[in-house]
């Protein structure tokens, strides 16, 4: 059951059915957040009637998917460019942007600090206070920043689920012109009313833009960011050519104009994120973060558990969350979920219920063979 | 037509598109270098079977197409990388092997400069002798290498086609242990009884494997390389998670797999390219390379017309060439053609045919309107 502790992301399926002992498609995933809605009703026919078109190469301008996504984010398609995920965004960015240090508010996505540090930038960590649960701190930030630093910050924050005050951010990065602020709002559209920072963005404020997590599509890769031209055009010519494939250029431009699916999935995303906080808190000994994203961050509060045993007893049921051991800020007290249907999340909330009762009521040592 | 003047490369079938007034499915594309045969027949019926599967994170570590690959190549599975095409592994090289230069002879693919100039090395070119049509210099680049070079080499070179002696390539590299070589196989499948240096590979090589052109799949993006595990290891470290996309992962384990069409297809090419060379030697005012890949380095010989203009010409009848006035060594005489099917091939002829004879009979200015 090492993987649990030694995988930096979640969602990989392979290694977790592997522990398990399961194929990938007994898996509930609960370690990666995708909208449980899965993908929409066109997603079948568009491949389907686009397979030729992976004959050629790829647009490498992107300029369907990026006619598409400035139209809607109101941006300029100059402003706008997209990516093999916002993951080869979030590499390239400590490399154009002529930064001296990274400042990341944590617990937050590990790969802003791996990014900087693989660019050679030293990283800065401020801690958020758990006693406040890990909220969003501009005023430290506030206090912190220094010309020349490259902050990032996740809107909603992963794992936390928590929001920055839109407007808090406008303000801090105005307030620290010669820093540059990476809001990273993959899980941004989950979020029903969403200020997004696409909107009235500071001149030195990059926004990353997720859309496979939201059209669960994450095996495609596919992100974009919005930025000042000039900083689109230093990422731009520091990519390589071709890297977002055809499917993905397709997909997206698709999904962009879907605001049906949209509407859909933040409703029913808030409604069932509600219940399964409450049934996660009402299972004792959880704590449960107030969290307005598509996933929950959970503290285990009873000492004769930690989250790394709790996922593996899940695990071997088939079931799979995020130990967030390796985040900064976090230890093995903390998992995250995201959320799922209404009926997957009620399933874990009962083995998690069955597994934290058996563990009140037999021995420590319950004789269970070793994995 | 500044278009063809400007792309860095071929296969931009939106921009050639735009340039001629078509749409890109009414373009005959002779400057990527693509099957002709087009993707194998289980392509279709593969990507349906699993479109459910990016629903999902790709497996960050690809491990079947790995295991595919490392069969396939006769390595460990340690021993090679898989990428984002085999781009993504160009530009990450320079970054992570700790070289003082870059040395490329050209003419070469013109991203190994670009990726070495992004990384921060100096470029050095090496240029080939155009009287001795440009074929590799083994003894050249002998006197020039020292310690620290980062020697990059197409096997077979693009846009020339020719072959380096694969023993004399790996002479140089075992008398060269502190220099790095980069041997980019990209087109290697198209040559019949081609001599891999992924077989008995010194350990300061590193081999570039595309399966995309020859799968005519360049679209969903995919390449690996083979190298020493410490190499292979660093790679992975400097490489964002999630690069290879979850199709391109099984497109490849297949495509590894099917030995039938790679036959077939070396039979064709062969064939083919025979026939289209001596066609375009034929229309007079032409130099052919003897080049033996699926595609042909050619010179216009006459003074009367120059590549680009030919090629403007040929786009105004759907036909598309690669001008290959932005490769180092080369200029505006020079141009690419990609081998087709026998067919496609003469409809190219036919029309360069015309309009060198075309030349020959009008004035020079033909009155043709601007475009």
């Amino acid at each position: 059951m090492a993987v649990l502790k030694t995988n930096l992301h979640g969602g990989n399926l392979r290694k977790l059915a592997e522990a398990a002992g399961l194929s990938p498609a007994d898996i509930l995933d609960f370690s990666a957040n995708i909208n449980p809605l899965g993908p929409p009703e066109w997603l079948r026919t568009l491949i389907s009637s686009r397979v030729e078109s992976l004959a050629h190469y790829p647009d490498p301008d992107c300029e369907n998917l990026l006619q598409a996504a400035a139209v809607r984010y109101g941006v300029k398609a100059e402003e706008i460019i997209a990516g093999n995920g916002s993951t080869e965004i979030i590499h390239l960015l400590p490399r154009v942007v002529t930064a001296r240090r990274a400042v990341v508010a944590v617990p937050a996505y590990v790969d802003y600090a791996l990014a900087a540090a693989l660019a050679g930038l030293p990283v800065e960590r401020i801690p958020l206070a758990e006693e406040r649960d890990f909220r969003p701190d501009p005023e430290a930030i506030d206090r912190f920043l220094r010309d020349g630093d490259l902050f990032f910050a996740g809107q909603p924050n992963n794992p936390t689920g928590l929001l920055w005050d839109a407007d808090e951010l406008r303000r801090l990065a105005r307030r620290h012109p010669a820093a540059t602020f990476v809001i990273d709002e993959a899980f941004a559209d989950f979020v029903p009313g969403m200020d997004s920072l696409t909107r009235r963005r500071p001149l030195n404020v990059v926004v990353l833009l997720s859309l496979t997590k939201f059209f669960a599509v994450p095996g495609i890769r596919l992100g974009c960011a919005v930025a000042a031209e000039s900083l689109i055009a230093r990422i731009k010519a520091a990519m390589p050519p071709w890297t977002v494939n055809t499917l993905a250029q397709i997909i997206g431009a698709a999904a962009l104009a879907d605001k049906a699916y949209a509407e859909k999935t933040r409703a029913y995303i808030e409604q069932v994120r509600e219940t399964l906080a409450r049934e996660l808190a009402s299972l004792g000994g959880l704590y449960v973060y107030p969290g307005e994203a598509n996933f929950l961050l959970v503290k285990v509060t009873r000492r004769d558990i930690d989250a790394p045993e709790l996922a593996g007893k899940l695990l071997r049921r088939g079931i799979a969350i995020r130990v967030c051991d390796n985040f900064d800020g976090l230890d093995g007290r903390f998992f995250r979920v995201a959320v799922r249907t209404g009926e997957e999340n009620r399933r874990l909330c009962q083995a998690m219920g069955e597994i934290l009762k058996q563990i009140t009521t037999l021995p420590r040592n319950d004789g269970e063979s070793p994995s």
